[in-house]
């Protein structure tokens, strides 16, 4: 297996080239204070060096000897062990302030923005997505701590979460409400001196219980008593695994308990957990009945980050599968005259069929980081923007969050197996690594709500909705950039490949988007039918048009239009070369995946519904 | 995990209704005494019977427990041991006399056409994909045997492997020569008295080393030392485990032995061998230098066989997505108005998406298992014909082989992971038994000659290398059936719906089979860039047709124009609703996929050879 190498420059050529995050972090007064160029370029170079030296390393054993469960002594629940080198890699991380990153500065975070702590979590799941969960989910739930928790919670235990010493876990499934939050059943009744007590059961709970940490700090959706049914009467709690005093110092075990672990097709270094809560002290974090809204405030950064697992673990396929094809040699180039035809046989860079998969997967993977970078800049400016630019932010960010969860999850797991294609039977052996990544990365279709339920939410809640509104803002944009790209005197001959493509592209869009909006009017099933295809035809657009923004920069840099002696211009022909060659197969290879796409939207829903249930 | 129930209606009404099978066998003389209706019948009925209670009850164990390896005593080499339950599953399928199913009757085998014993097939690789491969892989070398070996080998081995005494292994693969067979370096040194003494290693081999058999004779591809290089210098040998008297008797062990076996992603109750061959005893197998061809016979069978797996696994996962899609309650349906809405979800079904993904899978399950039958029809009338039938059964056979092989294992692969995705988180989990299915579909895209390869097969040795004339013969076919469709004045209103897409569909796999024609001319690189999307334009089209003769065949029985008395034709209206329905699912949402293929064939390969290795 390769060893994995963080893909800094394409990082910092989308931060500094293509999305001028640092115009960004200058505009925003929140975050000129917490970041700037240099800044981020270390944070970025320190994180790849903890991602390839230190968690890369124990991937592999982490798959192999995963995480064990044995029964507490006194027969209640039990203790989890992490595979060896999870804790010493855990508390380098910790030390190294890692577990701070995008915390809340004034609790002792770092108050990074999400375009860059997105490209951390990049790195660290591409070493190990098993590893990585521990902070990522830790780091979810601090967010909705330091968003909606009193002060006196914030105090307690933001500042520990940043710090390392605890981590967090999100206790949201029970075994009969998953993606249907509504129906869960965990109770919390409320004590004297304003705590709760927490009883029920859930499951599928990441990082439930674990051996990094001295104290564990859930987050629990439960209801009232008297709560309303369904979403509208769901509260959130914190419950910690060992009863925080008043001073900070750590007393009794909370009665909480881990029942049993998953074993599960991957991640097996990330233990998943039921967790028990057997009448456990918890405390509300934000107001009663809103429990839903406190975690989806956590859910869009956590969304945009699973989206960035897939093609992290895509990614990390597509380096050995690279180094794979270039060492492996098998068969002869088809287009040799039988002169040049040696006994020996060429690498197997020279076949088609390998080309394809492995252009594939650099087409997705660089498209799906760029278009994460998109996102999670939107983000940035609906977190610490102000008027317009705050309204754009967070409209374009909470339409496309379901987006890179679904589509970048989807893609990347198409690519980890193209990825394990690519090494052939090699591929399907353990110790050669591919395997593990497709296995790693297929839970990032399910978890967070699945890619099914991503899909409803972009096309029906947002798109539909927001009565258009939500997609035309996109459209817009896009239709603005193509706009100035057509008036550029210099480039628009050279941006006409990918102009004209993505030009088609936003008209189907919009025009698939209209139709959609009118046959939801006479019938929502119209909606459930088409979701996923909907879901892939406005990735394919939005990658098309981050394809072609790039294709632009690189197209400039070529061309000395942008003349700097900044180094981050100085990446070498090589680089822009890279970057045009892989835009143009996205466009002729990649982007012709919408007209299936469209073509199954237009035949409408009756294929799907009129088939009565006992005829499957 | 639903319980596997074998689709027995299915297969018959394939078998009777639209390939009529029974005709076929009074047809031709070698098949009309070993085998008809009621002899089919019976068959399929008892193998149902074998995977469902004896086979799939092992394979969750299997998955976990898997295959082990211990060194012998002596030090050269292993046993293996394998899980439990296999090797009383396997002695009650060899007394069974399972083991003969295709063999040639001469030598005590029962004779069975391909298209019976591909639904055999069909149903062990449901049950367990691992215990199949044992006697799968028997089955595959045993053919080739009774092909090209002697009148000696034949009798000594052939007799002892359809009874299931002794198991066989095929030995092609070598570490540095997977799909490039020519350069492999194991030596076959002549002996007197006529046998070889054969040295090399070989890996990847499945059943190479287990328990099952108290003998195992492996087929060998080896070099003499004065053999051609390449592929024209390989022959075949038969290395039994323990050395065979000539009485029968087995004598000492010969000088082969398992290394080690492969820790894999899946089928862990398969034992993948690594293989030493210390100076064995080998006989030759067909003539000197002819060992691929020897092989090649064997893997046509073999190929169809492998792209079933695909299939077989998907079936096993339709079965258990089906059983808890309708089982689980979650969410609501989109279309109900608010007095309906009760405080109980509804079940999954209700979701579109859901429906989406299982009406695939049906689709696709149904489809290759037609599309498989249309195949192995061919191939029993190359095997057993005459005259222009065998000349025609033999094109299309060929043809068709790799796309079988690649493309019912790609939709496999597809309609397992969808098949995951409808048990959500449950999916995810190893005791539900959906991810196994996964992991174990993964293999057959990548063995017996990866994907890839399958589509150069195809389109490069078959569709170029024919000049085009065998991919006539299967568009030829095609349109005689759209034209009476079109002439049949009672169907053809109602077959029109079916009819007129696949016109269309046929008229593009026409061109675009021309356009690459031309192509080739100039440049094969184009070849190795189309080949993969071209297998799969090819397959959704010849889908289509298999689609619509099973709705024509629906629509048939429905109007009641084919009275009978016959039970076969009383499956129920249900019955052929369903497939009516699915039919129209398929051409509105699943053919579709065509276009995209069409658009990235016709983009050519210059964005996949313009850009320098250097660059990727």
């Amino acid at each position: 297996m390769a060893e994995y190498k963080a893909p800094l420059t394409d990082m910092n050529f989308l931060l500094y080239q293509v999305f001028n995050a640092d115009k960004m972090w200058q505009q925003l007064p929140q975050l000129s204070e917490q970041v700037d160029q240099e800044t981020a370029i270390a944070i970025l170079q320190e994180c790849a060096k903890i991602a390839e030296q230190e968690i890369a390393p124990i991937a592999r054993q982490g798959d192999e000897i995963g995480v064990s469960f044995s029964l507490n002594s006194e027969g209640v629940g039990g203790q989890v062990k992490t595979a060896p080198g999870y804790k010493e890699a855990f508390n380098t991380f910790a030390q190294g302030g890692w577990c701070a990153l995008g915390g809340d500065i004034n609790y002792g975070g770092m108050g990074m923005p999400k375009i860059v702590s997105a490209f951390v979590e990049e790195m660290l799941c591409s070493a190990d997505i098993s590893f990585a969960l521990y902070p990522i989910l830790t780091a979810g739930a601090a967010l909705s701590l330091a968003k909606h928790g009193s002060e006196e919670l914030k105090e307690r235990y933001l500042t520990r979460l940043y710090s390392g010493e605890w981590s967090a876990s999100m206790c949201l499934t029970e075994s009969h409400a998953g993606s249907d939050l509504g129906i869960i059943k965990t109770k919390a009744l409320p004590q004297a001196g304003g705590s709760y007590e927490i009883t029920g059961s859930k499951i599928f709970i990441t990082g439930g219980e674990h051996d990094l940490t001295e104290n564990i700090i859930h987050l629990v959706l439960a209801k009232l008593p008297d709560a309303p049914d369904g979403p509208r009467g769901i509260s959130l709690f914190l419950v910690p695994k060992i009863i925080v005093a008043e001073n900070g110092n750590l007393g009794k075990k909370n009665k909480v308990s881990c029942g049993s672990i998953e074993h599960k097709m991957g991640i097996n270094a990330s233990a998943t957990c039921v967790m028990n809560f057997d009448g456990a002290q918890g405390f509300l974090v934000g107001e009663l009945n809103k429990g839903l809204a406190c975690m989806f405030t956590m859910m869009n950064f956590e969304r945009i980050g699973v989206g960035i697992q897939g093609m992290a673990a895509a990614e990390r396929s597509y380096q050995n599968a690279l180094e794979y094809a270039k060492d492996r040699r098998q068969g002869k180039a088809l287009n040799k005259s039988s002169s040049e035809l040696s006994s020996k046989p060429d690498s197997i860079m020279v076949h088609g069929d390998v080309r394809r998969m492995l252009l594939s997967m650099k087409a997705f993977n660089e498209g799906s980081r760029a278009l994460s970078c998109y996102i999670a800049k939107q983000l940035d400016y609906a977190t610490y923007g102000t008027g317009e630019l705050q309204k754009k932010g967070e409209t374009l960010s909470t339409l496309m969050t379901p987006l890179a969860k679904a589509f970048f999850t989807d893609l990347g797991f198409e690519s980890t197996v193209a990825g394990q294609q690519v090494l052939g039977g090699h591929g399907y052996i353990r110790e050669w690594g591919q395997e593990q990544l497709v296995r790693d990365a297929r839970i990032a279709q399910i978890y967070e709500g699945t890619n099914g339920i991503q899909a409803m939410d972009l096309l029906m809640r947002k798109v539909v909705g927001s009565k258009g509104t939500m997609i035309k803002i996109f459209i817009e944009e896009v239709r603005d950039y193509i706009k100035a790209q057509q008036g550029n005197m210099v480039t628009a001959n050279a941006m006409g490949e990918f102009i004209e493509p993505l030009e088609n592209a936003l008209k189907d869009l919009d025009d698939v988007s209209s139709l959609l909006l009118t046959k939801s009017q006479d019938d929502l099933n119209e909606i459930g039918a088409a979701a996923n295809d909907y879901l892939h035809v406005f990735g394919y657009t939005a990658m098309a048009f981050i394809w072609a923004k790039m294709a632009q920069v690189s197209l400039e840099q070529l061309n000395g239009l942008t003349n700097s002696d900044d180094e981050l211009n100085e990446y070498g022909e090589d680089f822009y070369q890279s970057k045009l060659h892989t835009a143009r197969y996205y466009f002729a290879r990649l982007l012709p995946r919408r007209l299936s796409l469209l073509a199954t939207i237009k035949s409408g829903s009756h294929t799907l519904f009129t088939i009565e249930d006992n005829l499957f």
